[in-house]
C-alpha cells in the first residue's frame, strides 16, 4: 500500500492493525449460531459485503490514543459493529431496499422475517459481548446509544413524507440514526482507559459530530454527487420521499406553486419522469443545495475542534484527517 | 378478592402486590419516549392489551423467596417483561398476525416498520434497565437469554413446513423461543440475593421446565382446547403450518397416504375445508394428542420437583402451584 496516498481511513487501518485483525476475528466467531444454520447464512452474507468498518476503528483508535493498554476496546469495538449491522438489517426491511453496498440485501436474498430475527441475535450478541469487559459506565454508554438510535429510526419513519419536518427534527433524526453510534464508539475508549472528564467529553463531542457531518454528507451526495459506485443511485432519497437537508430548507422557501410539486412528489408519492430534474433545479433554485454543502463543512470543523483537549499523538492527527475526509466528497 | 378460590397466578400477585405495582410503574415510565410520539402509541396500545406478567412475577417471586430485600429485582422483572414485549412485537411481524390477546396487532393498526422499530427500541430499554442494578452476573444471564431466544426463533422460521423437523428440534425451538426468558427470569432472583449454587441451578430448573411445559400445553391446545377466548382461535398453528409436538409425533407414525396429507396441506399449504378436522383425527388415531398430554404433565413434574433444594416457604409453595396451573388446562 502506498502511504502516502492511501486515505487517511486507510492510514488509520495501518496504525491499529493488529487490534482491526482481533476484531475481525472477534466478529466472525461471535456471529455464528451452532443452533440455527440460518444465522451464519444471513451474517456470512453481510460479512462479506464488507464495510468500511469506520465505528469499530473510531473505537481502536481512541482507545489507544487516551494510552489504554488492556484489550477490552477490542469487544467493545466488535460490540459497536454488532448494533450497526443489526440496524442496518432492520432498516433494509423498513425501507424495503433491495440493494446495500452494491449486493442483494438479506431481506431479498432470503426474507423479511430472517432479517428482523437475525437482527435482534446480532443486537443480543452486541450486548452479551458488551458485559463482558464489566465496565459499567461504558455499558451505560452503549445501551443508551441503543435505544437512542431506535428513537432516531421511529422518528424518521413517522416524519418521512412529512412536507412539515423542520430542521429540529431533521438533526434529531440524524443524532438518533446516526450520530449516537458514532459518539458512542469514541466515547467508550476513553472511559476504558480512565481518561480525565474533559477528553471524554471532547471525544464525545468528535464522534457525534463527525456522525452528523457523515450523514449530512450522504443526504447531499443522494442529490450532488455521481453515485457511490457500490450501489447507491442519485436520486434515491426522492424516490423514497425522505426529507433530508436540502429538501427541508428547499420546501422552507418554497412559493405556492412549488409547494404544489413537493406536495404531489414527496408528501403523495405521485412522482413522474423528470420530477428528479425539477426538485435538484429547485434546490438549485434556493441554494439549499449549498447550504448543505457549508452545514457539512462546518460539522466537520466542529469535530476537528473537539480534539483540542487530546495530546499530541499521530493518532489524533488521524482522525482530524478523517474529518476532513468524510466531509472531502461534497467539496 | 377470594384467596381460597383464586388461581396461583392471582394468589401470588397478591402476595408480591407492592413489589409489582413497582414494576408496573417503572413499565409505564421506561415504555415511554420524548423524542418519537409514536413509540408511546405502539407501547401504551401494549400495555393496555394487558398480559398476564407471568416472567416478572417469577423474578419478583424467587428474589423474596431467596430472601432478596433490595429492589434490583424491580428492574429485573421490568427487564424481562421488556424482552418479552420485544419479541412479541418482532413476532407478530415475522408470523403476520392480526391479533394478539383478542385485540388487533401493532403490526395490522400501524405497519410492520413501526413494530420492527419500536420491538428494537424495546429491547434497547430493556439492556439499559438491566445494566442499572450493576450485578455483572444477572446481566450475562439475561443477555444469554437474548441471544437464545433469537437463535429459537430463527430455527422455528427455518423449520417451519419442514416435515422432517425432529423433536429434537422442537425442543431446540422451545427451549429457544420460550424457556430461556423463563430460566433467566427464574435464575436472576437467587443471584441477587446471593444464594448457594444449588438453589440459583434449581430455579434455572424450574423455569425452564416451567417454560417447556408452557408451550407444549400451548401447542396442545391449539388442537384440543376450545379457544382461549382470548383472540387464539383452534387449529391457528395448523393454518399456520407449524410443525408442533403432536404433529411432528403424527408424521413420526404416518403410512404413506397421511404422509401425502401432511406433505399436501403443511409442506405446501394447499388447505383445504376439513383438512383440520382431519388432522386433529390422525392425532387421535396415533394417540399423539394424549402423549403431547403426558409430556405436558411431565415437565409440569419436572417443574415442582426441581424446587426440592429451596427452603420451605409460602412463595414456594405458590410457584409450584403455577406448574400445576399452567398444565390444569390440558387435563
Amino acid at each position: 500500500m502506498n502511504l502516502v496516498a492511501a486515505n487517511p481511513l486507510e492510514r488509520l487501518s495501518v496504525a491499529i492493525a493488529d487490534d482491526l485483525a482481533a476484531v475481525n476475528r472477534l466478529i466472525r466467531d461471535r456471529m455464528a449460531s451452532e443452533n440455527a444454520p440460518r444465522i451464519p447464512e444471513v451474517t456470512a452474507h453481510l460479512i462479506e459485503a464488507g464495510g468500511k468498518r469506520i465505528r469499530p476503528m473510531l473505537t481502536l483508535a481512541v482507545a489507544r490514543l487516551c494510552g489504554y493498554e488492556g484489550d477490552a476496546h477490542i469487544k467493545l469495538a466488535a460490540t459497536v459493529e454488532f448494533i450497526h449491522t443489526a440496524t442496518l438489517l432492520h432498516d433494509d426491511v423498513v425501507d424495503e431496499s433491495a440493494q446495500r453496498r452494491g449486493r442483494p440485501t438479506a431481506n431479498l436474498l432470503w426474507d423479511n422475517k430472517s432479517s428482523v430475527l437475525v437482527g435482534d441475535y446480532l443486537f443480543a450478541r452486541a450486548f452479551q459481548l458488551m458485559v463482558e469487559p464489566g465496565n459499567t459506565r461504558a455499558l451505560t454508554i452503549l445501551s443508551n446509544a441503543a435505544a437512542v438510535i431506535a428513537e432516531g429510526e421511529v422518528l424518521q419513519l413517522t416524519a418521512a413524507q412529512n412536507l412539515a419536518t423542520t430542521e429540529e427534527t431533521y438533526f434529531k433524526v440524524v443524532r438518533g440514526k446516526t450520530a449516537a453510534l458514532f459518539s458512542a464508539a469514541t466515547q467508550v475508549g476513553p472511559v476504558l482507559a480512565g481518561s480525565p472528564e474533559d477528553q471524554v467529553q471532547a471525544l464525545f463531542d468528535y464522534g457525534d459530530a463527525l456522525g452528523v457531518c457523515f450523514q449530512v454528507v450522504d443526504d447531499f451526495l443522494d442529490f450532488g454527487g455521481a453515485g457511490d459506485g457500490i450501489g447507491k443511485r442519485l436520486g434515491d432519497d426522492f424516490r423514497e420521499r425522505k426529507l433530508t437537508l436540502p429538501v427541508i430548507r428547499a420546501i422552507a422557501q418554497a412559493n405556492g406553486e412549488e409547494l404544489a410539486f413537493w406536495d404531489r412528489t414527496i408528501a403523495r408519492g405521485d412522482q413522474l419522469d423528470g420530477d428528479l430534474e425539477r426538485a435538484m433545479a429547485l434546490m438549485a433554485r434556493h441554494g439549499t443545495m449549498e447550504s448543505t454543502r457549508q452545514t457539512a463543512l462546518a460539522w466537520a470543523d466542529h469535530a476537528k475542534r473537539s480534539l483540542s483537549p487530546l495530546p499530541p499523538h499521530p493518532l489524533r492527527d488521524m482522525l482530524s484527517d478523517i474529518a476532513d475526509f468524510v466531509v472531502q466528497r461534497v467539496n
